[in-house]
C-alpha cells in the first residue's frame, strides 16, 4: 500500500504554536516530541514504508517537509504551487503513484490528525485495502463519541458480505451528510449507523483518477497535462505544473468525488481519532494528571488548579486557583483562554493581521 | 526634613517579579517604569533633597540601592548586617542623622508602598513635620477605604489645637490597635475615627532616640556603641556594627516604641495609599482599560476578557474569554492565578524552595 499525506493546510486555530511559516502539521501540537506529520508517518509503521509515501504540501513548506521526513524520497514530496483544496492534491498524488504502479492502492491521510490507537488505525486501513482492491473507495467511518456539529457524517448501508469476513466490518455507504444541527447530530449518535467523515480513505489510484475524470473533467484534463509533462525533463514538468495549476478548480474531494462516487465503502474506526481543531481538543488526546490538568509540554506547578490544558515552553508556569484554562506559551506569544472559547483564537489572529503584526502570525 | 527609607524586606508575595536577589522594593511592580524605591524618592521631590535621604537596607542590596538611587550619597545607604525588624533600622538611621543635625526632623518611610497622590502625601508629611517640631511623633493615619483585617489601626483622639491651624488636621492618638476581626474592622470603618497604621511617621531624631532609650534600653546601648565607633575610621565603625548587630533584639517600631511613646499625633492621609501586598492589589493602584483590565506592563490583546490584571514581559499576551485572572510574565517564570487566591503565591514559593529550585526564587 502507498500513502498520500495531505499537508497543504495553514490553519490559524492552533495559533500561536501553528504559524504561517510553520503550520500545525509541521508542529508538535500534542507535546509528543514529534510533529503531527511525523506522527502521521510513524503511525504507518509496518504498513507503508517510507519509499511508498507521498506528501502533498504547499511550495513554501518543501523545506520543512524534507527536514522533518528525511526518509521519504525528496521527489515524493509533491509541491502545490497554491492551495486548491483536497481534490487536486489527491489527484496529483494519484498521478505520481500511477506512474509507478498503475493499480496501486493508496491510503489518503491527513497530516494533522491525532489517532492515539495506531494499531486499530492500521487494522482499519488493512481492511479498507481489501475493499479498495475490489475496486471500491473505502472511507474510514469514525465512530462518533458525542453529537459533534462540526463534521460531515457518513451513513452506513448494508454489510459488504462479498468481501472476505474479518474485523473490522465493512459497509456500503448509504449517504454522505453535511454538518448536522445539534438535534440531528444527537439522533445520528443514538442511531449507531452514522460515522464522522474524517476524510481518510483508501482506493486504487486508477479508480480515483477514473472518478475524477468522470466527475471533474477540468481537473482530469489538467492532471493529464501534468502527467504527460513528467515524461520530460524536471524543469519542463515544473513549468507545466505551475502553468496549469492556477486554473484548476478549488474543490474538496468530498464534494467533488466522494458524494458522487460509484462503489464507496466504509470501515468503522474506533481509535481515539481527533482532528485537533482547537486547543481544547488536547484534552481528548492527552492523559490528565492527578489534578485533572493536561500538560502537553512544559514545567508546570499548580496550586488549587484543575481541568486546565497547558502547552508550556522553556519557562516555569505556576497556576494558582485557576480552572478550565488553556495556556500556550511560545517564545514570542502567550495565549491564555477559557477552554470553551478557544474558537476565538481566529478572532485574535484576524485582529493581529489587521494590525499588520504578521511577525506574530 | 530628612527621610529614612526602610528597604530591608524580602517578601515573597510578589513573586515571580520580586526575587530573593531582587526584592519588591527594587523592582518595578506597578509598571510605572520606576522601581518602588525610586518612586518613593520621586514622591519626595520638593520636600526632601537627595542629600538628606537615608536608606536602610540589607547588605546584599547595597549594589541595587546605589545603582537605582545614584543621587543619594553612598554613605547614606546604611547596611544592616542582618534583618532585625524596623526598630533597629530606624534607630540606625536616627543615629546617623543626629550626627549631622541633633534635632533634625526625619520622615520614616517604606520603600515598597504605592501612594498615587504624591501631592496629598507631601502635604500630610509637611503637616506631620509641624507636629514633630513640637516634640511629638506624628504618624500618618491612612483613611480606610474598606474593612481591612490585615492592618493595625490607629484610633484618633482630640484635635491638636495647640498646633497652628492648617490642613490636613492633626489629632492625638488615643490608641494603636492590633489587626481586627472582620466585624471590628467594619465598626472601625463606620466610626470614621480609625485609620490604618501604614508605619509612616515623622519625628525629631532626638525624640525617637530618647524613646528608644526609655523603652528599648538594649537597642539604645547597641546604637550608642555604633554611634561612638562612627567617630573612628570606617573599618572600625563597620567592625563594631557587625559585632553589635547580631545581639540586637528583633522588634518592630510599633510594638517597641510607638505603642508606648509619649506625645504621639496622627495626620490623616487620603492619597490612594496601598502597600501592594499581593498582585491583586495592582487593581487598586492602576487605572483599568476599556475592558476593565489593569495592564501594568506589556503587550496585551484581549477578546471577551475582563477584570484581569496583567504584568507582561517582552512577549505578546493574548487573553480569550478569561476573567479575574492575574498574569505575571517574566523571563523564566509565568504566573497565572485567580485574583482572589493570590495569597497562595507564598505556597508556590515554599514548594519551589522545598524542591531546591532557588534559581526561580
Amino acid at each position: 500500500m502507498y500513502a498520500a499525506i495531505l499537508a497543504g493546510g495553514v490553519g490559524t486555530r492552533l495559533w500561536p504554536r501553528s504559524r504561517q511559516d510553520h503550520p500545525k502539521q509541521f508542529s508538535d501540537i500534542t507535546g509528543s516530541g514529534r510533529t503531527m506529520i511525523q506522527a502521521t508517518v510513524d503511525r504507518l509503521e509496518g504498513l507503508v514504508s517510507a519509499a511508498d509515501l507521498y506528501v502533498v504540501t504547499g511550495a513554501p513548506y518543501a523545506g520543512l517537509a524534507r527536514i522533518q521526513l528525511p526518509a521519504i524520497p525528496a521527489d515524493q514530496i509533491l509541491l502545490e504551487p497554491s492551495g486548491r483544496n483536497t481534490a487536486p492534491a489527491i489527484g496529483l498524488a494519484c498521478v505520481h503513484i500511477r506512474r509507478r504502479d498503475p493499480q496501486g492502492i493508496v491510503a489518503i491521510l491527513h497530516s494533522d490528525h491525532a489517532i492515539p490507537d495506531a494499531a486499530a488505525f492500521r487494522q482499519a486501513l488493512r481492511r479498507a485495502e481489501v475493499a479498495a482492491a475490489a475496486g471500491g473507495i473505502a472511507t474510514l467511518g469514525i465512530t462518533p463519541t458525542f453529537p459533534h456539529t462540526g463534521y460531515g457524517y457518513i451513513k452506513r448501508g448494508r454489510s459488504l458480505d462479498n468481501l472476505p469476513a474479518g474485523e473490522p466490518a465493512v459497509y456500503t455507504v448509504e449517504q454522505f451528510l453535511e454538518k448536522p444541527d445539534r438535534a440531528t447530530a444527537e439522533a445520528f449518535l443514538a442511531d449507531g449507523a452514522y460515522y464522522w467523515n474524517g476524510g481518510i480513505f483508501v482506493c486504487r489510484v486508477d479508480v480515483m483518477l477514473r472518478e475524477i475524470d468522470r466527475q471533474l473533467p477540468q481537473l482530469s484534463a489538467a492532471l493529464g497535462r501534468i502527467d504527460a509533462a513528467l515524461d520530460g525533463p524536471p524543469d519542463h514538468a515544473q513549468a507545466v505544473l505551475e502553468s496549469v495549476w492556477p486554473a484548476i478548480p478549488n474543490i474538496s474531494i468530498d464534494h467533488g468525488v466522494m458524494e458522487g462516487a460509484e462503489a464507496v465503502a466504509t470501515v468503522p474506526l474506533r481509535a481515539g481519532w481527533n482532528d485537533v481543531g482547537s486547543w481544547d481538543a488536547l484534552e481528548a488526546v492527552l492523559s490528565p494528571d492527578a489534578d485533572d490538568n493536561c500538560i502537553a509540554h512544559g514545567d508546570v506547578i499548580g496550586e488549587g488548579s484543575r481541568h486546565n490544558i497547558v502547552y508550556g515552553d522553556a519557562r516555569l508556569i505556576a497556576l494558582i486557583g485557576v480552572e478550565n484554562l488553556v495556556v500556550v506559551d511560545t517564545g514570542d506569544t502567550l495565549l491564555i483562554g477559557h477552554k470553551q472559547q478557544m474558537q476565538n483564537v481566529k478572532t485574535i489572529v484576524e485582529r493581529l493581521r489587521a494590525q499588520g503584526r504578521s511577525d506574530l502570525l
